[in-house]
């Protein structure tokens, strides 16, 4: 159990960071509570701001010799609550934000090493800087930390061609519950001695460890991207897309977005300047990007070649490759933008879902057909990464309709994962489990499963301090 | 500690698989023990063969009831002694080569289910016949099964485009040390639902659990393939080279080997029917290939760019692109069979390391200078995937003097590890640690990092049975 924070163990952890670095405050410590959903109201009287690896060593030291509850924070962006603390009042959030380092660029080795307090979109203008590229895309890029996105396995738009976090890490410097530290920061792609301890605290959420640091692997920045908008006229139709398009492009194929009028619909609506790219409404829409080392041109042939044969095979209605890169980023931010513009069409349920890629057009009708059966006039707004099987499942209210759809929300989520798991699919695709997902997760993982788990995190943080109450 | 083996229980075990699928008789075990280094010598009263995972649940079970050592088996081609029982007689083998079912190919969803005992050549066939890749690609491929790939987190030569195993497994069916079965084989490319528990199991060499199934990524296959032979004047000439290769081919660069002229030697004087692809000797060679989506022509164009800047940097003397997937597939075998080409020559040390891509002509320069300090006329044969920092850095004995060669194996090994280590680099890049490198363990990795090993060996394996004596 946690034990009651006094004003002197408050004082002893402030003292390690120095009372700059140590906000109790509460207005000032409001902004580190304010998570995006609104939904996981939590308490603390001590936010930490440590700026090196053995000040957050000290910390959990300290934690560990009191019993002392742990919330490892980066951008505050994460959107299952793993970020926050409980209502208790007893836990501390240590966050990041002052290890912003970047440690090294390494061009040569195709390495960056960064500290977590980094913003993802920094560590990718680092990276571009050195004329190098860091491929993880995420909407929140600008403020989500790279910490955090380690923490969460974050996925993103690319994960086609360069994988997830996962993928992308090739060492981490990690702070363990004790206050020990892992200085695993080697910069090897291949490296078979013993096992590959990094797996563990990637996408742990926090719960094993914090991530301090991290080795990332970068890659050339392509000589030409070429970007498509093309109308669909399902599901089926675009995934079959996908199979040419992966036929064609094979590795180059770096990314392959679904969406669905609507949310083109929800765009033109609320988003200034929308325009939509093709000249008539299509039912269904890929975003589909092909990245060329050699050059434009060749990036360009690729969707040519793609859309060709997709125009053949009737799958493709109309389709418009962006002219430049500023007709590109209109285009993506079409994708990027869709949770934004449900918001003023009122109350809306995100469901972050997984199924097998040949399973998502089965899925999208499953789905749509059960929300449909609960609220009949409900709007399905279906969207994501048709290329990895990741549907953003997310449905907004009918029309006028808050107060029904609100009373309806839990069995609405029921329904959708219920019809995810006759998919073996996961939900919890891209986000995590955190505070939200921890009771639908015996539904997804097996007792042995489970039990592994728990063996992992006892073994690692017998007093359970490291980010209590997220996923486990 | 291991109990003895009472006949009573060597017919328990073996009632599990029945009496066909039991293997007691010494020259019936003798196979099972002969291990390709013959530096392992093992003995062991009894080698099980299970059909199903229920088998193996059954045999674990047994085992944790009574405290029975267990070695799990592959193809037998690992290199560190891993698959191997000790000499006490007193630990069983239990070989997965009955379970060798290809469960499911799903082209649709670029996914192959596979048991453990499949030969990995099989896998790579299973998915050709359903017009997809499985990119895994090893000189033992025939041979190695990919439960044992799994569980070494075998490499290879197409890491730089499709990663290393640990990257193309979704999901894996897994027996624990109690003989519950951990049913992972979900086909899903994003899913983040509490602790990857498969990243446990890929490179832990049978020391967490027996691995029974999988379910793999699947890739188009690429509709050309260009592969080229190049004559550079040393390491830095090549290192420089890979970086323009990466920077024209970028994903679609598949692979990127080096070699010395002493292993084209070699290979010219005890290999049937080898010629050098080039007219004149030069001092190192590149073995470079392309993979295009699009077309044979696109490969060739990427190759041929690449190698015209190549020229114009004055860093290519010669090149040959092969013309035929024969010609390509004679180059390959240039180097391929470096290591049996080093047999004929006499005693041959190898060593399996990895450094940073950077830092790899500064290791080769070092390393060289290192074994000719201790051996002058010693013949380093160093090769690998540039691509990777992976330098197998295998040394032939002098000319005529295998005893002094011999009488200073341990000094150069430990020279090369050394050096290794001035770069933080790894000795253990491709092969894992096995019994062949446990002592060297504790010097490329920290005691923070030993003792969170140790912790996962005691949650997964508190009886010590899975395949005791290796890594830790």
């Amino acid at each position: 159990m946690t034990a009651a924070l006094s004003p002197d163990l408050i004082a002893r952890f402030a003292a390690i960071v120095g009372a700059a670095n140590a906000v109790t405050a509460p207005d000032a410590i409001r902004p580190y509570l304010a998570e995006r959903r609104g939904a996981f109201p939590g308490a603390t009287p001590l936010v930490l701001r440590p700026k090196s690896v053995a000040e957050v060593s000290a910390i959990l030291a300290l934690a560990d010799e009191t019993g002392t509850g742990i919330v490892p924070q980066g951008g505050n962006t994460g959107l299952v609550g793993a970020q926050v603390p409980d209502a208790s009042n007893r836990e501390i959030i240590v966050t990041l934000d002052r290890m912003n380092a970047i440690r090294s660029v390494d061009p040569d080795n195709d390495t960056i090493t960064v500290e977590a307090g980094v913003c993802l979109a920094c560590v990718k203008r680092a990276a571009e800087k050195a004329g190098r590229l860091f491929p993880l895309s995420l909407a929140s890029q600008e403020t989500a930390q790279i910490g955090g996105n380690i923490s969460s396995n974050a996925g993103g738009t690319a994960v086609l061609a360069y994988g997830n976090t996962r993928d992308l890490v090739l060492g981490l410097e990690v702070v363990l519950a004790g206050g020990e530290v892992i200085d695993g920061l080697r910069a090897l792609r291949k490296d078979n001695s013993g096992y590959d301890l990094k797996h563990l605290f990637i996408g742990a959420e926090g719960t094993l460890g914090i991530v301090t640091a991290a080795t990332l692997k970068l890659f050339p920045i392509p000589r030409g991207v070429a970007t498509a908008y093309v109308g669909v006229a399902s599901p089926e139709d675009a995934l079959a897309l996908f199979h040419i398009a992966r036929s064609i492009a094979g590795l180059e194929l770096t990314s392959f977005e679904f969406m669905p009028r609507i949310a083109l619909d929800f765009c033109l609506r609320h988003l200034d300047g929308a325009t939509d790219p093709l000249p008539a409404p299509h039912p269904w829409y890929v975003l589909a990007e092909v990245s060329s080392g050699r050059s434009a041109a060749a990036a360009r042939a690729d969707i040519e070649a793609i859309l060709g044969e997709g125009r053949s095979a009737g799958l493709v209605r109309d389709d418009r490759i962006a002219g430049s890169a500023e007709e590109a980023a209109a285009i993506w931010r079409l994708r990027y933008s869709i949770s934004d513009v449900q918001r003023p069409e009122g109350v809306s349920l995100k469901h972050d879902v997984a199924v097998p890629i040949r399973d998502v057009p089965a899925f999208l009708e499953a789905a749509t057909a059960a929300v449909r059966a609960i609220v009949p006039d409900c709007r399905p707004v279906p969207f994501g990464h048709l290329g990895d099987g990741n549907v953003h499942f997310n449905v907004s209210q009918p029309v006028g309709e808050a107060a029904v759809f609100r009373a309806a929300a839990r069995t609405i989520t029921a329904a959708i994962h219920e019809v995810a798991a006759t998919f073996r699919g996961s939900i919890a695709a891209e986000h995590g489990i955190g505070q939200m997902k921890r009771t639908l997760l015996p539904f997804v993982r097996s007792g042995v499963e489970l039990a592994t788990m728990r063996k992992l995190k006892a073994a690692l943080d017998p007093k359970g301090i490291m980010n209590p109450g997220k996923i486990l």
